[in-house]
Formats: C-alpha cells, sequence, structure tokens
C-alpha cells in the first residue's frame, strides 16, 4: 500500500531506560507503564513533525486516545534500554493509528496499537485532520 | 454458551474515587490509568475468590498480562466515582480474558480486555490453569 | 497552645489500601506514593470541609505545596490498609502546615509534615486565607 | 568542610523532561514526580559510581530512604527540560545525605534533601557504609 518493503527501517524510533519506580513487586516494568511509554514516544514524534506537542495545541489541534492495542511478548525490567519504533498508518479522516515495537536490543517485548481522534482545543470535539497535520505526519507513515 | 442472559448484572463490580494525580493537563485521567485501575479490581477479585492475590501466589499460581484492548468512550475526570463492572470469559487452557466496563453512573467509558497468562511462582513459567483456580473463578465467569 | 491534649483522637482519619503497581521491585511501597497517598487524604479533607475540592476552587482559592517534610519508619506493602491521620496546624496568613501519620495497625510506618500555600484561582498567585477557609479548616486544626 | 567553594560545579548533573503524564490539572508536575525524578538521577549518580545501582545490591549494599525535605520555589511545566544537580554530604556511619536542586535553565525550582540508609541484600537491615561504597561516593561528595 505505502511501497515500502518491511526490510525498511520504522520511519520513528526513540529510546529511554526503565526506571525503578516503574517495575513492581514482580520485578518488571508494571503493565500500565508501557502506556505511559507511548505517550513519551509520540511526544518525540510531534517534536519531531510540529516543533512540539504544544505548537500543535497552539494550532488548534490535539489528540485523545480512543482505542489501545498492547501485546505483552516478554517483560522489561529495570535499568534497561528500550527502543520503541514504529509509525503511523496512512490516517483516516479524524484519526490515525499508531503502531509502535518496544525491544530490547534484538528481542520484541511489546507491541502497541493506538487509534488517536484528533479533537480541536480547546474544545476537545472530534475534527477532521487538517492539511498541516497530514503534511507534519507524512515522513511517519508507515 | 453460560446461559446467562444479557440481562442479568456482572458477576464482579468494583468502585472507585479517581485521584487527582491520575489526571493529566487536559484535565482528564492520564489513558495509562485505566489499566492502572483493572490491576486494582483485579486485586479486589482475587480477594474474593481466593482469599488476596498473595493467597493465589503463595499456593504457586500468578498471572501475566498477555494482551490488552481498550476503548476510550468518553474521560473521566478527578474526584468521578468509577464503577467497574464485568467478569471473566469461560477460561481456556492456560490464560483467561477479564472483560470491564469502566461506568460514570449511566455513562459507559472505556471498555478493558485482558487476556492473562497463568504461570507458576516464583518462576513466572506459562502454566495450565490448576482446578483450585478454575473454582475460584468459577462465580467470576460471564 | 490547642488545649488538645496528646491523648485525643486526629480530627482527620483516612484509610486506603496499597496498590501492587504502587510497589516497586524491593516489595515496598515506592517511596514517591506517600506524596500521593497524602495528596487522596487532603481530597477528602477538602470533602469535609467544603463539599469538595472543586467547590473549594469554584470559590476562588487552590493551594501548591511549598514543602514537603517525610519521616519512613517502616514499609507499607502491598494490600496493606494503611490508616493516614492528622490535621492541620494552626494556619499562618497565607500557608498552613499539614500533619498526618501513616499507620498500619499499631505500627507507624510514615509521618508527613506537608506546607500549603493558598493561591487564587485559575491565577495561582499567593493569597491570604479568607475567612471561609479557616473556618472550614478550623475542625482540622490539631 | 569539604575545601570546595561555592562557585564550584556541583559533583552530580543529571537532565530529564517532564513527560505529560507526570503534569496534573494544574499544568503543572504532579509533587510526587519530584521524588521519583529523584530516583531516576540517583540511578545514574550508582551508575557512575558502581557500573550500575544493581552491580551495588550484587556486593550486598542497598539503600532505603529514610528522610526526604522538598522544597518547592516553582513548578515545572509539561516538555520542560530540567537540570538535576548536586552531591552527597559527607556520609555518616549508616547513612548519607543527598542535595540535589532541580533547575530549569537559571531558575531553581525545587531543592531536595534525601537521607538514605544503607542497609544489606536481601534482609534489608541496616549495615555500616562499607569502604568501597565510601570510595565509590566520594567523588560526589558536596
Amino acid at each position: 500500500m505505502t511501497g515500502k518493503s518491511r526490510s525498511e527501517p520504522p520511519p520513528f524510533t526513540h529510546q529511554l531506560r526503565v526506571r525503578f519506580g516503574e517495575c513492581d513487586p514482580q520485578g518488571i516494568v508494571f503493565n500500565a507503564n508501557y502506556l505511559a511509554y507511548v505517550d513519551v514516544a509520540l511526544t518525540e514524534l510531534w517534536r519531531t513533525a510540529f516543533g512540539s506537542y504544544q505548537a500543535m495545541v497552539d494550532r488548534g489541534i490535539d489528540t485523545v486516545v480512543h482505542e489501545v492495542n498492547l501485546l505483552y511478548r516478554a517483560s522489561a525490567r529495570f535499568d534497561d534500554v528500550l527502543t520503541i519504533a514504529g509509525g503511523f498508518e496512512p490516517p483516516g479522516r479524524t484519526s490515525a493509528v499508531l503502531r509502535l515495537t518496544f525491544r530490547r536490543g534484538d528481542e520484541d517485548l511489546v507491541e502497541a496499537r493506538m487509534r488517536y481522534v484528533f479533537v480541536d482545543t480547546p474544545g476537545l470535539r472530534k475534527t477532521e485532520i487538517p492539511d498541516w497535520v497530514r503534511d507534519g505526519l507524512a515522513p511517519f507513515v508507515l
């Protein structure tokens, strides 16, 4: 569809290190924290696309999470460095799906699929994705 | 399948109140925190089923999250009292699916579908669900 | 000073149960979470004093934390029920000090001393504590 | 005492960026999260001193927080880059005090003073600071 082969590198990559307080008594990252990590990664994607998340909001566009799918294959642990890589599926009219994979070295840990609905600010009402947002997202489409 | 009609009340219900620090600058519950809420609710389900989560672990069984699906219909806000209601699908051999709905009054906010894999302790290796666990879960099957 | 003897019960008490995700790989409550617990307790104090935190904000008064002192004597663990008890020192002109003790049964775990500065809303500028706030706090003064 | 003048740079510095989910509906970092930030910074100090926090634990030494003092002068906001700088006071027999200042650019935001008690692992009983730990901390003493 996008003419990109499987072997191409993903359009977006971010690294972060697991914090002690993000791990639970099982010694692994508490499951909810992967959603917090997705938000950290997306903030960096917005930065590259629009200057910053705030710059996007200042132009009248925000996003809210509508749907989350997470698949946990293996557990991250304290002090692990995680590589979060992926990008957006081709955006729809009012929403776009972000696909991210969490890796530790060559090992796949978690896959995330997030659907974000675009809303106006400050009303947070669903809105069509404007062209400037589509242009900003284009380099991050899988 | 289970012979229960749609209009029956769900087998499990838990209430909690949204904390200030769980909300973000949009003024709504940060999306990751619904997974933390699911864990709180499940802890209470374990309590009713087995005495406590720890009692289950002490008998050699623990769970890890394998798959998460969340659908966000509307946002919870600070100080809202949320009713989390639902139960398990009929368990499989080594995993079981928990379905929970978050409501504020009569309004559906978020739907969660969580697949938990049962593991032994302390090794955290996948294991068949033992009969005593099936018996404990039976009252919570949808 | 306040004419109250040591043996009197504290003017404010709140109970909460420790969540799994609030504990760290040491198996104890992550140290930062006691501040989150203080906020939960204070929310309930505001509810009793003013109807709710939001009711206070709607009347033009909010608070920001200015100073924290925590003394950790012993550790809380997952599923512990904590009793958080205490009250305010006699308020100053623009700030008030909240003293809370965390107990598990008869055991003192953590002592918290928090200084809150009162601010106007939505500007969050320091302001004198108005009489209606003093009146609302009066039953909670140690 | 240490023969170091006020104008010397602090022995330890770490930078981090404020995450969206760490901010509350006031639009500022939720007060508890500064303690989480202190833990992140200390993890990096352990890394420089001992290879990693885990390397210290593997040699039989861990720490628990005994006392916290925080002074909030100004608020950090989402996406701010914070510089966390400071070091340890000369260690005592079984505990050491970490002093850190949070800055955004030239502006002081928060000051933290943390007393850590050294404990053995896995028992978490108070223990004298061994010489190899003192040697590791020496470059970070104020």
